[in-house]
């Protein structure tokens, strides 16, 4: 070509393919083009122009796929993918007495956390995600899983009054987030945030150290909240109060605040969080699954809380494809309100992605494709039976795509996943120790509680 | 191997895999085998022993596989995969008057109909369904693609007052019917059955009519019912009765009715329809999207009502993936009641096979895996992230399996897809057909109304 000598190269180049950018302004380009510097997105345009513009070693070709910003989980317990359908269909403290905590206490350390961490990143990328946030026992195993897949993360050790098999109190348990934000400190991919457990399994001097450690450290302070009724009444009769004044009593409601579930919030409620800047996250399959309730998430968004969308862990979902968790919060306050134009497609989307890296406080570097953010990109194979035709993108990606359509990751400007073969796993060596820890977990169960 | 002389050859073998029968005792075969004759299982075993007893052409190894009978999609409309994601979000009456019907009246023909169906049909088949229940218009391209897809299906042309692009009265829609009742009949795949589309579009002689020719053929009358409060109101209205008493009075309550939806079922009625033998499908995704209210699906399983699994038309839905559907209606109705034991796993498996088939009428022939059923089978790989670890595998057909999951699909004894890859049709082609179909109807719906 003759223009070949005025070409500019760059580390990344993707040639064709629709982009939605997910920007405030939805822009969405038809044969569109985006170039990769380093760990950043430099221009995105016409396939037509980058043709002229662009060369680059990394050639992608965008024919046939939408191109769009890494979906952000903004609730999971990653390393819980180890007890994904250990039990299931039964009452709350049944489900968490008799198998979830047994489970836990006779089975969670750092080798099942580290591998259980692997698996979950290699599940995550290969159903398009390319943040979460998390919350478990042994976060740095899950920190360090996450640095070897290459995703982005916001992380913290779960703290509570009780011993976990990390932390014998909770000031062990304080200690240990400590080392993780001073180790973590300046990572590219990997934030620290102070994660009490709950209202209901933190002591009030507990939750006023978290949050001093939070605003010491000026990270997110991340929570459930009100997942369901009996948690709210059971919180009305500990406090003798409601939960969120509570939390404001305790100086918790700022712009870091990030709140799990939020099922039970009342209308007051929504508007204090949404004066104070608090952030919420959707679980709508996990609250289906345990029957948690119908989270008022149409009326949080109307009333401009930020709200993002998570999967929860593998034991109550049992999944962690944000794509199947999209459908579900788009149709689940539909049929709850009788109302069809309620949480549509677009809204949805955008709260798996630019929404979800405002709550994580991510919002200036992921989570909508434009010049200066990071390159933190999935694209989706649209020649399947099951995606054709194609109407509207949005539509489609919450009503008809599945994990699985997934073709291509990029997060932080690598590419992870390429034609659905993860680059940064090994996916065969980690189901098979995955495998044997579940052999353990197996056993551990049939032990008398 | 010295025992190879007695060995008996079958036309196909599969070896190795955890088999679920699905059968009244629900059993489960670990290191299962599986041989088939002609279109028929002959024996369902241990692998250890068919190793030593059958041999055959046509071996599939079966390791890290579910092995299940192939999925039931009692209620959809096949055609409908040109329409996917036309529209989405809004009121009911916006939807249909605005965009359903425009784009069907100006564009539904053969050709639509054929390639819509085969689209279906690929898709369908790419997700583990075998068999499904059809109405829409121009039936008999339908039934020429399920034929050419292999596919078992139950169809019969959409009836209502008003033209139809087939037949501009009902007269010309009855004796279309008629037409395929004679053509398809002793069709080893086809079955044809008698579908007026609703009571509110349908006249009383129309209903007589189509009662009647259900009733001298002896196949299956099938109709939507009572698919939200509106429709229920209407009827009240339009005839000083309940839908579910007026279908008595016609003399359409017995055990060929088919009723779609039945989200406002009451609970006198739910004990009719258990009495009279009466079946019903559930559309938990289509009663969201659309916000039709939730069907008492638990009830109507807890009084001994049949009830099928359907994913409804592919613009209310918008996917034709039964084990999302399975998810959806393992999940919803534990949220509605906050009540997490409802509709467990095994239920809902259930409904999308044994329950299905005996639904469409087909109970002797397909739902189960046993010696003397069709082979109708599907192979689930669980060799994947998501899939891993693996307790419980009704969990996980319910929970964590999507449609993509599955790898090999029998039908009749015959291998429709191996390893992913279609062996009756050929998808590329389908897939160019209908994004031109969709060109055409991306037009008709810029024209003024
Ligand atoms: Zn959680
Ligand atoms: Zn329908």
């Amino acid at each position: 070509m003759e223009d070949g000598a005025r070409l500019e190269t760059v580390d990344g180049l993707i040639l064709g393919g629709t982009i939605l950018c997910l920007d405030e302004a939805m822009t969405v380009i038809e044969n569109g083009a985006l170039a990769i510097v380093g760990d950043s997105i430099t221009a995105i345009g016409a396939e037509e122009d980058f043709r002229r513009k662009f060369t680059s070693p990394n050639l992608i070709d965008g024919t046939d796929t939408l191109i769009m910003p890494g979906l952000i989980n903004s609730h999971t317990h990653a390393a819980m993918t180890c007890f994904r359908g250990i039990a299931d269909d039964m009452h709350l403290m049944d489900w968490l007495t008799n198998y979830i905590f047994p489970a836990e206490s006779r089975n969670v350390d750092e080798e099942l956390a580290w591998w259980g961490s692997l698996l979950a990143c290699a599940e995550m990328i290969k159903s398009g995600t390319t943040t979460f946030c998390d919350m478990y026992i042994f976060e740095e195993e899950t920190a360090k899983a996450a640095r070897t897949a290459g995703m982005r993360c916001l992380l913290g050790e779960v703290l509570f009054d009780f011993p976990s098999p990390n932390a014998k109190t909770p000031s062990e348990g304080l200690a240990y987030t400590r080392k993780l934000l001073e180790r973590w400190s300046g990572d590219p991919l990997i934030r620290v945030a102070v994660e009490p457990h709950s209202l209901y399994t933190c002591s009030r001097t507990l939750l006023l150290q978290a949050r001093d450690l939070a605003e010491e450290f000026q990270v997110p302070l991340a929570l459930h909240l009100l997942e369901n009724l009996s948690e709210k009444k059971q919180l009305q009769k500990q406090l003798g109060q409601e939960a969120v004044s509570y939390l404001e009593e305790l100086g918790c409601l700022n712009e870091r605040l990030i709140a799990f579930h939020c099922v039970c919030l009342e209308e007051k409620e929504i508007r204090i969080f949404r004066d104070s800047g608090c952030k919420v996250v959707y679980n709508p399959e996990s609250n289906m699954k345990l029957a948690s309730g119908f989270a008022p998430v149409a009326r949080m968004i109307q009333e401009g809380v930020c709200v993002g969308l998570g999967t929860d862990g593998c034991a109550s979902n049992n999944s962690l494809d944000m794509f199947q968790e999209m459908d579900t919060a788009a149709k689940l306050e539909k049929v709850r309100h009788l109302d069809p134009t309620l949480m549509p497609a677009e809204t949805v989307v955008a709260m798996a992605t630019r929404q979800g890296a405002r709550v994580l406080g991510m919002g200036d570097v992921t989570g909508c494709l434009k010049a200066g953010k990071k390159a933190d990109l999935i694209l989706i194979d649209l020649n399947r039976p099951h995606l054709t035709p194609m109407y509207n993108p949005y539509s489609h990606l919450v009503y008809a795509v599945n994990g699985s359509d997934v073709k291509t990751v990029f997060i932080a400007g690598n590419m992870v996943m390429k034609d659905r073969k993860l680059l940064s796993l090994n996916e065969e060596e980690i189901m098979r120790q995955v495998h044997r820890i579940a052999e353990r977990v197996r056993k551990s169960l049939r032990k008398p509680a």
